[in-house]
Order: structure tokens, then sequence, then C-alpha cells
């Protein structure tokens, strides 16, 4: 029998016993939204290309506007205008100056542009400049943003919507994205029936299969639901070893009662390893995890309060670390709007509400003692006691997990 | 000319200018995660539907077990097995127990389950007890979690994984949603070229078309991209109308020049009502609203940077309203890891990174005149620093948005 572990040792036993699958594929731009980027990106060219101005106003030699005023402005010929979208083939000389809209390439010899609230149209091909520029000003130079050989993004980056408008300003068009990992869930007890049944006496609807898939779909896998086995070792462990074959990941959960889970830990040490009976955690403690290859097999508490707590901090990690994702998860600070007592020795998860209050972020813990539903919906996410502390005061700061 | 508003101002006109589009369909629960619910969900039947125990052990008369002890357990005979996933159907008299598995049905005039670690079986038919039980002990009964009439989840929430989860607890397989809004994005400017083009000299790629297309695809949005656009206002106006006419909104970016702004500005006022002309936020001033009906017309500043700042800020509360969405956005917490200058007068916009250290979240502010590529790409989020502010300090603590 192995020891119930840490989170934290569960959390290392997933860097050191699972490694990325690296299988990676090209999705057009339109397609990457979400996912995980498999090489850094790598600028090949100047971001932008050209020198341009940041204002509409008047390119010109800024030496030309040194101690001009409104009562003494520079008169500068105006010897040309740049087009929005088109080069400004021309170099400026001395005491000249062209219009350039704001985004315009900035002629040669020009190293400011004005803008043009401080200048003044004689009518004549002259204009009059009110106000003294400074070499540089309102310009932006050649790769300011980006030169050749910078890395835009790192390899393992989830991509976002801001991610995607940078890859299409480099012209990347086609992107390399780590392949979704595709995740089998079935889900096991005798007293199950789908959804979109009606129980019968003393059964329920399984709750983990739509959640969990769900939930990892959301993560970016690929999940194919085997739906529900009954509580029986021979066909649990074909189901699984069907699974095993055609996914990546499989995940089991329910088989609360002790027989159940003595089979799932004999069926998964035929297939492979058995790396863990039991996380220190509450709810969450009989979760199970082993391999067979670097194919996790996991098995979840029947209870989805339970399930899904763990599957947010063991699973989806365990999912990132096999799709090489290098994103840190966030949580939101929040303030206690209640006292709440705690079983030492391990850790508690307490699933909540968020509220804005007062310019203050307020988290409603919930209370339930059965709180299958209670506990999932409408409910914005959950923290967590450390399993040192003895319960928590009214007002004490939670670090919140967002569902 | 219309005023520059404030950002609470815009908040207060998107409320009031704008209704929610109020159209709904039905979609299967494996398809509503992340889509906004249409109406409240209520309860219409138990949950659980029976008393069940949540221990392995004998279901009981606590009254039976009471003064029992180790030393002196309370002898009870086994007159029945509850199986997993099936009816009670016994009662228990005085001084019998059934033995019942976790998720188990409990059998009339049973009123606690004994863990099966304090009892003793002795091969005869009876089992002795070795610790009193309170009545309801290790019970979870009928509706105790969710009974006929109550209220699961509110309209306007956007279903999350734990939400489909409750959602298939009480068999709600068809879920009645807002629909998608749709939303048409044009961007203008002489100077653009598609992505995958290469610039010739005075041109850029247009980044604002697939940032938006991103950003409002992962609100919940159905995205027309309408493309690029020249700076000619003939041309602005039809392609305007069209996506005014398929669209149930139009956004509309770049033409950053003073001719092009007015001419959004005619366009939009010959089509309904301009509502705003800027809004007191650096960057992001030159942003224009209006309306055509109840179709909102918006036209966003050229630089993506500020586009996406304002989009996030306003443009998704925005179609949050047409969808009747309801649901609160939190920020993240984090320590300014370098002090900070603002200009007051407006509120400033400031890209960051987000790292862990120490148990802290750490902001690392942007630095950017140019900024495109460096604003966006690897960016985590942004925080704001408000109108009378005039600087943070390092360690000051900001309210980060995510990306």
């Amino acid at each position: 029998m192995l020891e119930v572990k840490t989170p934290e040792e569960v959390l290392r036993l997933i860097e050191t016993k699972f490694k990325p699958l690296g299988r990676t594929e090209n999705v057009p731009l339109s397609a990457a939204l979400g996912r995980v980027l498999a090489e850094p990106i790598i600028a090949q060219e100047y971001v932008p290309d050209f020198d341009r101005s940041t204002v509409d106003g008047y390119a010109c030699r800024a030496a030309d506007t040194f101690g001009c005023s409104d009562a003494i402005p520079a008169i500068l010929s105006v010897t040309g205008q740049v087009l929005m979208g088109e080069s400004a083939d021309f170099a400026l000389s001395r005491d000249t100056c062209a219009y350039v809209p704001t985004g315009g390439a900035i002629p040669k010899g020009a190293d400011c542009a004005v803008m043009i609230e401080y200048t003044e149209d004689y009518g004549d091909g002259t204009v009059g400049i009110m106000k003294p520029c400074a070499p540089g000003m309102n310009l932006i130079f050649r790769g300011d943003d980006v030169s050749p050989g910078k890395e835009i993004l790192r390899n393992g980056r989830v991509l976002t919507a801001q991610d995607i408008g940078a890859l299409a300003a480099i012209g990347k068009t086609s992107v390399p994205v780590v392949c979704r990992v595709k995740v089998g869930v079935i889900s096991t007890g005798d007293e199950l029936v789908p959804p979109d049944a009606t129980p019968g006496p003393g059964q329920v609807r399984d709750v983990n299969g739509p959640l969990l898939t769900a939930l990892l779909e959301a993560f970016g896998a690929e999940v194919i639901n085997y739906g529900i086995v009954v509580d029986d070792e021979e066909l649990l462990r074909q189901k699984m070893q069907v699974a095993a074959q055609e996914c990546n990941a499989v995940i089991i959960s329910g088989g609360s009662s002790v027989g159940v889970k003595d089979a799932t830990c004999r069926i998964i040490e035929s297939m492979g390893e058995l790396l863990l009976h039991g996380i220190a955690i509450k709810p969450g403690k009989p979760t199970i995890m082993g391999k067979a290859g670097n194919k996790p097999l996991i098995g979840l508490p029947g209870h989805p309060g339970a399930a899904c707590f763990v599957a947010q901090l063991f699973v989806l990690p365990l999912l990132g670390r096999l799709m090489g994702r290098k994103q840190e998860g966030f949580t939101v600070t929040a303030e206690l709007t209640e006292s709440l007592g705690a079983n030492h020795g391990r850790e508690q998860i307490n699933a909540c509400h968020l509220l804005h209050e007062g310019g203050k972020i307020l988290a409603s813990p919930i209370r339930s003692k059965s709180g299958l539903i209670t506990q999932l919906a409408g409910v914005d996410g959950f923290f967590i006691i450390s399993r040192d502390c003895e319960g928590l005061p009214k007002g004490a700061q939670v670090q919140v997990y967002l569902y």
C-alpha cells in the first residue's frame, strides 16, 4: 500500500514521472487562440520596417526648430507630402519640411515630427513652427518595437488574442502548436444513470462525465467520454484498456466503495505502475494515480465536488505537463465574509462565491454537507486552507482559484 | 462635437443606450460550456432523491447505539444488505441493522450509518457497534442538496464546467442559452496589408482584425471579419452599412488621421446616432461610439495596444449587455515591481507581465513608446492608474485585468 502524499509531492510526481508528448502541428492564425505554442517565435523582420510618425504634422530637422516660439516661428518650406501607406522617397534638406499623417513614413533627413497643432500654414508653400522639437520626438524608428532575432513568444505559452495580434504583425499566419492531448473519461458506479435518464430508486445521474468533459475541453484537451461502467473489475479493466489504447490519458471517477477502489488499483498495476494512492486533501483523499508507459491513469473520487477540485489541482497540471504548457495560473485575492473552521492535518478545499463590494473582492464560502449541486452550480471558484491552519477568521485573505 | 467622457460615463452610456437582444436557443449540455444562460434554472426534483449513506457501514437506529463502546458493543442483528444503485425496500426494527455502501440508500426506520471501521462482524448474523452514533450522522437526506423550486443558476451566468455538472445532476440536458451576438470587424487604413502579405514601403500588416476577432470569439461572439477598407469615406460607408445589416454590432478600427475619424463620425451620424467621441483614458482617447437602432457602431483607435484596451474595457461589456450577461470579471491583485509615472487628468492603462515570487504575485509593467508587439505578445494583462494619481511607487498594489 502506498502512502498518502501531500499536494506538493503529487505535483513533483507529475513533473518527474511524466514527460511532454512532443507532438506538434501547424494551425492557421485564426485557429491558434488558446492553443499551446510548440516553438519559440523569433522575429525575422523589423517592426515597424520604416521610421514612422506618431502624430499628424510636419516631419523636419529638429535643429531647424530650436529657439522658435509663437512669437518667432521657424519658417520652413513645405517640399513634400507623405501619403499613408506609401514610401517617403525624398529627402529633406535644411529649413524644409514635409506633411506626414499619423503612422506615415518619415523622409530621409528628418529627425522629428511637429504636431500640426503647433504649426501654421501660411498658404505660400511655407509653414511656421511655433514650438521647438527635440530630435526623435514623435517618431518611431525602424525596429523600435521588434528587430530580427528577438524572441516574441516562448514555447509553452497558451496563446491569447493579444498574442494572435502580435503574430499577425510579424506575418506569422501559420502557427506551430502542440497537438491536443486526448483524454478518456470513464464514470463507474452501479448507482449511475446517464444525465438524460430518470433515476430509479437508489440511482443518481452521472455528473462527473459531463463535468470532467467540459473542464478538460475548456483546458484544450480532446475528450472521449466512455460513459458509465458498472462496478465490475473485469468490465472496468476492458474499458480502461480500450481507453488507454485510444487516448493519451485515462480518467476514471467514482467507484468509491473500498472494493472498487482496490480493483482500480489492481487494474492500474496490471497495466503499468501505481504511483499514488491518496492525497492529503479534504475533500479528494481517495485519489489514485498510475501510468502505463507515459500515459497517466487516474482514479478520481466519485463525489463531483471532490472530483472537480482534484481535477483542477492535479489533473490539469498533469495534462499541462503532457502538452508542454508552461503557463502559470493566477489566483484572485479575496476577503472571507465569515469565519471558517478547518481540520488540520490535511489541506482543506472550500468552494466559494465571489462578489465585489466597496472596492474589495469578497469570498463567501459554501457550507454544505452533501453539497453536490450547492458546491458546483453558480460557484465562482475555490480556495485552500493550509494543513497547519485550524481555521480562518472573518476578513482573512484567501487566494481563490477561479472555475 | 461631443465631449470626451470618463470611463464611468461610458459604462453608464452602455447600460442606458443599449438593451439585451433577447434572442435565445436551446443547446445540448455538451455544447453549453461558456454560453450565457437565458433563463434561471429551477430544480424540478429532489437531489438526492432518497436518503443516502456517506460511508461504508451499517444503517441502524441511532438510539440502539447509545452507550456502546469498544468494551461493551451494541449487538445488532443484520437483517438486510443494500446494493448500490438499488432501493432499500425494507424497514429496520429495533436492534437490527443493514449493510450500506457509500452512496447507498437507507432503509426505512434507520436514522444513522455507522462506519464499518467501528463495527465487528461476529459471523453469526450479528455485528457489534463499538461507537455510539447520533441521529442523522453519516446520512444525506432526500433533498438535502436541492429540492423542487430552488433556483440553481441565474440567467445571465456564463456556464462553467461545474455548472454543466450541476445541470447534469438535475437532468437538464437541453439548456436555454442566449444566441451568440454577431459582430462585424472592419480595419481601415491606406497603410494596411493582410497579415499574410509582405508589407511594401510605408505599409504595415493589419493587426486589429485578427486581434479583435480572437478577443470577441473568446468572449462568445460570432465574428465576421470584413477585412481592410482604404481610407475613403464612401467605401467605408458602404462597408459599414453592409456590416450593420448582417451583424448585431460593428467595430471599425484605425483611420487614425483626423479626416478619417471625422468621416467615421459622419457615417455613424448618418446611420443613426453618435453617442461618444473620445474617452478620457490613455491610450484609447480617440474612441467613437454610436448606434443604429440597438446596433452599436464603434470606432476604435488604430494602434493595436489602444484598440485592445478599449475593446476589453468597453466593447466586451457592451456585447455582454447585448447578450444579457450578468457576470462580473475579477482582477488579480499584484505588486508593482518598479515605480511608474502617470499623466493625471486621464486614466492611464499599462500592460504588464505577472509572475509568482515568494508567495506573492508581481506585476512588471511594460515600458515601450511604440509598443505594438511589446505591449501585446507574451503579456499577461493590464492595470489602470486612476486619473487623480500622479504615479505609483514600487511595491504598490495594482488590480490586473487578465488577457
